[in-house]
């Protein structure tokens, strides 16, 4: 018996988790587990009703939760930022998830956008830091109006940049990404661990040419834990090579550790390479602690209540969880289940296909059900 | 008579700049004009012998030519930043050539990696700004052993990030981005003023839902530079997002507005579904200063002195140089020649083929006599 946070949000989000729910207690039927979910009103709808994101006490409650199974957020009236920072950044941070964990594959009966690479070329992890760099939301805005503010940040600029921010009439802005030794070292040794059951091959993503100060540090923990890895060969890469190696030789990839934002930008270009959004599952782990799954697209909101979202990635998101719980067999029979699902053609629009959200959440469970 | 700043640099950079500057004069004498080329020393070589990157006094000379053309930097014998920053860097910066202008066309006879994809698909600008954001160098590392260094900026994150340097044995690193208002107006002017040149059509790229101090700042701007230009169509996207469409739609996209970092990314991804790095060009532009103009690739240097690399990226980068200098109809030729030389088949074996750098350039030259 497993206990489990569940978290719709908002758009698509509470239909495609219904399905994911439906297939997790399918696979506990065949087995043998019992999943015991919680809802969680979290959301869009909540916040502008009540000026509510998440509160101290419904975090307390979740981190007696091993697991999360999370929908998506993200509502036209709500302006962007709000609820992405207040609910899903929140969570990622508040419970510590420094892995963000998403495997680009290629599934079986899935067409690639990419000329000529098929399921063996396309299998690969993206382990993406998940708590630090651009996304500590450290920053702020200069104007002459506010000369006092942050005075010592304000200095270092102007004599580094050449700004004169005390006779600009114009305003500036700053963003501080952070990296931390101890923060790098635990991604990376889960990056190492994770290739060392996988090909053996980790390739390390920075900008340390340029943001030589964040990624020095990244590029120095790398040399460390690599040196602990002998068995695993290693390459360092620069962000913006890799999104064409992405696309030109997937196949060079095994395990792919990121920080933090440079990881957001490639895995939505590595859920494009493995057949769309509708595909992409992810997972926020804290190995120790409360994680959480979702797919790693965005809420939809015009899609909302029409039934035709593709709940795959959520499904998919549903195994990764399972995976974390234990049920390495469960997991594998789910991911089974979306590739006969494919096979069938019991696929949403998004792949040409005619079925509904449901069906497809359906036909899975009774493929797992057998 | 045009005075134009040679700078081969590293690796390929001499070979395929010769290449560039023959079709450069062959342009001349089909159009009636000439350029007389002063070449300048600069690169790792100089750097590795007398440690000099770049003199203010080469700066002081440069600053009087209208124009450089660049080949490339980047040498394995140094350090990964140095040469970037202390000459590339260096340069956009202290002529602050504020748009990095880099055009996504797939040429006709050139195959896209992506299914379905022909050049009619692929045609559209990206507009990137290239003097602010995450490259303008800020940065540094704390240690436990340095605590007196930067107290405000530490305090700063202490308090938001809840990291506590004083007793943390890690070593924490941060790194600052800047955005200024005149920054993003005139970048933002000119990629409009492009539009309305184009399909009229504008997107910008940026994460404010997360870094939302910089980006909020980018927003702002954009909102008041379209409001000038109500003849052209806008999208606000975000980053992670675009990797996408680039792949999925990218007949979506005319002319593409973005900060300095996300635009080295999503200039190298539309590399590749231009057909790769090899057919990539890329100008940085000042409108009323001196403008730079180069193949967006790096210096190769394990194809240095063969004569296998593929000179189309940086002859290309010659016609937006002849552009700029307002010799519009030779810079249109110059492209003309380029599709020409490819539908003759004389291309390097990036592309299949079996030329040699020279030949290519004799070629393209060739076309333009006529
Ligand atoms: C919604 C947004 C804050 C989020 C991110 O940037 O991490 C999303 O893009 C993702 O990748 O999960
Ligand atoms: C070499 C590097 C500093 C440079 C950049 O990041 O701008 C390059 O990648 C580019 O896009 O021109």
């Amino acid at each position: 018996m497993y206990r489990v946070a569940a978290i719709g949000g908002d758009g698509i989000g509470p239909e495609i988790l219904d399905e994911g729910k439906k297939v997790l207690d399918a696979a506990g039927e065949r087995y043998g587990f019992d999943i015991d979910w919680t809802d969680f009103d979290i959301g869009a709808e909540r916040y502008l009703e009540t000026g509510v994101l998440v509160t101290e006490e419904e975090l307390k409650e979740i981190s007696g939760y091993p697991a999360i199974y999370f929908g998506s957020i993200g509502d036209e009236r709500v302006k962007p930022g709000i609820l992405e920072k207040g609910i899903l950044l929140k969570m990622r941070f508040s419970f510590d998830e420094y892995v963000n964990l998403r495997p680009i594959r290629l599934l079986h009966g899935i067409q690639s956008p990419l000329v000529g690479k098929g399921p063996e070329d396309i299998d690969f992890v993206v382990v993406r830091e998940n708590t630090e760099d651009f996304y500590v939301g450290i920053g702020s805005r200069f104007r002459q109006s506010e000369k006092k503010e942050l005075e010592v940040v304000r200095d270092l600029y102007s004599v580094k940049f050449g700004l004169d921010v005390e006779s600009d009439a114009e305003e500036i802005a700053y963003q501080i990404g952070v990296l931390s030794r101890e923060g790098c070292r635990r991604v990376m040794e889960y990056a190492f661990d994770l290739a060392e059951r996988r090909q053996r091959r980790v390739a390390s993503v920075d900008k340390a040419n340029v943001l030589s100060d964040v990624y020095g540090l990244w590029r120095e923990v790398f040399s460390e834990v690599e040196g602990r890895h002998p068995g695993v060969a290693t390459e360092l890469t620069f962000v913006d090579a890799v999104t064409m190696w992405f696309v030109k030789n997937p196949e060079w990839f095994d395990v792919v550790v990121t920080p933090n934002m440079f990881g957001d930008i490639v895995t939505d270009l590595g859920a494009m390479i493995q057949g769309g959004l509708g595909l992409a599952p992810g997972g926020n782990i804290n190995p120790t602690g409360t994680s959480m799954f979702e797919p790693i697209h965005g809420s939809a909101p015009k899609y909302r209540g029409l039934g035709v979202a593709n709940p795959i990635a959520t499904i998919w998101a549903g195994a990764l969880l399972l995976d974390y719980l234990g049920e390495h067999e469960a997991a594998e029979g789910v991911v089974e289940a979306i590739e006969g699902t494919i096979r069938d053609g019991v696929v949403t629009r998004d792949l040409g296909g005619a079925a509904k959200t449901a069906d497809v959440g359906d036909h899975v469970a009774a493929l797992l059900r057998g």
